[in-house]
């Protein structure tokens, strides 16, 4: 693992700060915006997730000299760009949505603010951060609302790669789930973590019974015994006489699950457990945990379909410039004109009008120059969207670490309680709420 | 990023360990599986990819003062499971398939040997690596043979968690690309890199043109220029008066490409630049590449759909205690029973069986015990297809690194080699060959 996060770059962007060097437009001030053109899947709402990790990645994005080296030995760059990269370190400035925030089709979701050279660079990094992430937290979130006020671990880590999956544990955590199995992310972002047993467990044992009282003495019978290795009901039968009726819980990896679920707590209740949990873990998705809703079970845990995104592995997001100096140093609102995928010139203000606390409209004010626009004084009722992340080069701390996960998912919390009643559908749609563009 | 890889863990391998060592299971030898029940998305074949990482990744599986720290305040272990944690290197021994290799469902790709406590808790770090590498490596392939003999070139890592990013460019490098964006991947694992120029580079400028001349004041006239920011028509006549005829290449990464490729391709060869390549770059999976076979397009740009398994974005597979010791030290098989997940117990041999170099089965030799099985004897067009990659806690390095990555880029092409025809379709299908059991 890298100590340094500069080379998670494109080469392109090397390529073109070496040219932009040599002709002299670097210095060109330039606005770069990072925001998603549509919500893929048919989602009704984004949520913004990977904020205060980019942060802490832009804090290590330094050129050492094994990235100099490699850089020099590849001629991917020239000396000019070398000794501009070896003294590295982003002065500009980023606004952008908090992290748990919801996003629409449009949404500025970042903006960067500098010189060609140094916002340019930081394309692919900011990307990779904000497109993973809140793919995921979008997921988590959907899965979240189907939950209602039942407890959600994510346990998916065995289906990411093994960095993602930490990212994935934190970005699921901020949607509303309540732990991962993911001790890194657990001693990283201070996540609570969880779990028991799998089907090894029993399996090292010669009998199930060995295996569920080992368990129980090691810990306590708080614990969660896994009944599906062989039969369940023999499973439920011998975890409660093992146990006593003050089992904390019992876990459900296969089968099908509303029928499952009803004759294991059927038969937990004639055995007089009938506080005793039943946690089920097998392939679920938001559908499948929408499906279970009237059925008797007490958690779900998440594996696969959260850290994939449910469908949507990646959240389609782009950076792109929007405005930037001319040589007169006079500002120039720019956007590539290919029909298929326009994007809008010009920097962006956004705030969320609501009516009577429900969101109504995604509101951005687009503005042709670089002075900061604000409508907000003509939309008493909307919210300014838009936070600074990082000042003259100077970040805000407050985003980052385990309390800005904290702040993310007490945000993502209240910023859900605003949507209307028809984005907490789970079947696909139109966003949510349109995407207004007023002129600033 | 943290040194140690240990925390990539999901907790409930370490309260196993700990009640396996509370009752003495801890030290019965165990064989654990790793490999796919079934080809997820209806692909023909699989590709294992990620070996050579984990490995590396297995080397940093220690415990230091704050991975342990981490484990004692959140009460994850008690302290015999601390101080086994603490001297924890794996003395046991993994035997696969090479990296690069096909499997099928049912193919042991790993096998772990050990005790259960030094085997258990590399389920996850074994999974998260080979579950996403090998998902990335097998929609690289099919897109390579889609490709047929033009380039590839994968630039997809903006739509990936950073470091998946830099795992992704070295999966998609063993299936048959050519090159990345990623200068991670370049720098750690010795893959070429490419890329050029942005839209943000046209739109920096004044006008295309001071973008086209500059470029190729810095690169050269070798360079590709992205002619779409604009207009493709002009675009093409621009780059050719800046350029002249020796212009490289272009880009185009937008409109409908058949059309788009076949204009330029007449724009350019009508002035003269009848050399200069084409290089498409616009949301191409592998269908897309297929459908371009016949369009003037000289090589590929592969990002989102690569990155994300084109549809499969995890392999799907699980990592499972198949034999084990008893209290006696005898040796017994052992598979959950569940009906709708049920694994297949016993130390596994595979072959691959061939009738004129073409593959006709996956061939998996069941031993009830721990003895190493071989039927090669019995078929002598088989070729094996398990490697010792690590013997007694050593592991080869011949696997890891930039060697390990060319290696593995040169296996895969034999591998496929052998592949029947039918296996080259990309439509949903059954696996190419059939696994085939048979008693050791």
């Amino acid at each position: 693992m890298p100590a340094s996060s500069a080379l998670h770059t494109d080469r392109y962007e090397f390529t073109m700060l070496d040219a932009a060097l040599r002709d002299g437009t670097a210095q060109r001030r330039c606005v770069f915006e990072l925001f998603g053109r549509r919500l893929s899947g048919g989602r009704r709402f984004g949520v913004v997730a990977g904020t205060g990790r980019l942060l802490t990645l832009l804090r290590d994005y330094r050129f050492g000299d094994e990235e100099l080296r490699f850089l020099r030995d590849e001629k991917v760059v020239d000396a000019q760009a070398l000794a501009f990269l070896e003294n590295y370190r982003f002065t500009g400035s980023i606004s952008g949505y908090r992290e748990g925030e919801l996003y629409f089709p449009g949404s500025p979701i970042l903006t960067v603010e500098g010189t060609f050279a140094e916002a340019v660079i930081l394309e692919t990094l900011a990307l990779s951060v904000l497109n993973h992430d809140s793919a995921v937290a979008t997921a988590a979130s959907r899965m979240s609302i189907a939950a209602g006020d039942r407890p959600l671990a994510e346990m998916g880590s065995r289906r990411a790669g093994e960095e993602s999956a930490v990212a994935a544990a934190r970005a699921a955590f901020i949607a509303g789930f309540g732990a991962t199995s993911n001790l890194e992310a657990g001693k990283r972002w201070g996540i609570p973590t969880m779990g028991t047993a799998a089907h090894a467990w029993t399996l090292l044992h010669d009998t199930e019974e060995d295996a569920f009282r080992s368990q129980i003495e090691a810990l306590g019978t708080g614990t969660t015994l896994l009944i599906d290795t062989y039969d369940i009901r023999t499973g439920v039968e011998t975890a409660i006489r093992v146990a006593g009726t003050d089992l904390g819980g019992v876990r459900i990896d296969s089968g099908d699950l509303p029928t499952v679920a009803a004759d294991v707590r059927a038969r937990l209740d004639e055995l007089g457990a009938t506080s005793t949990r039943i946690t089920v873990t097998s392939d679920l998705d938001e559908f499948a945990i929408a499906a279970l809703a009237a059925s008797p079970v007490d958690s779900y845990g998440v594996g696969t379909s959260v850290v994939t995104g449910s469908g949507v592995p990646t959240a389609g997001m782009v950076y792109k410039l929007v405005a930037r100096q001319d040589a007169a140093g006079g500002w120039v609102s720019v956007a590539k004109a290919s029909t298929d995928k326009g994007s809008k010139g010009g920097r962006k203000a956004a705030f969320r009008t609501l009516e009577r606390g429900t969101a109504t409209s995604e509101l951005v004010a687009v503005s042709d120059g670089f002075e900061a626009v604000s409508t907000a004084a003509e939309h008493p009722d909307a919210r300014a969207l838009q936070v600074l992340l990082v000042d003259g080069g100077e970040i805000d701390a407050a985003y980052e670490g385990a309390d800005g996960v904290l702040a993310a998912r007490a945000h993502h919390e209240v910023a859900r309680e605003e949507l209307p009643v028809r984005a907490l559908a789970l079947s696909r749609s139109d966003p949510a709420i349109p995407t207004v563009y007023v002129d600033a």
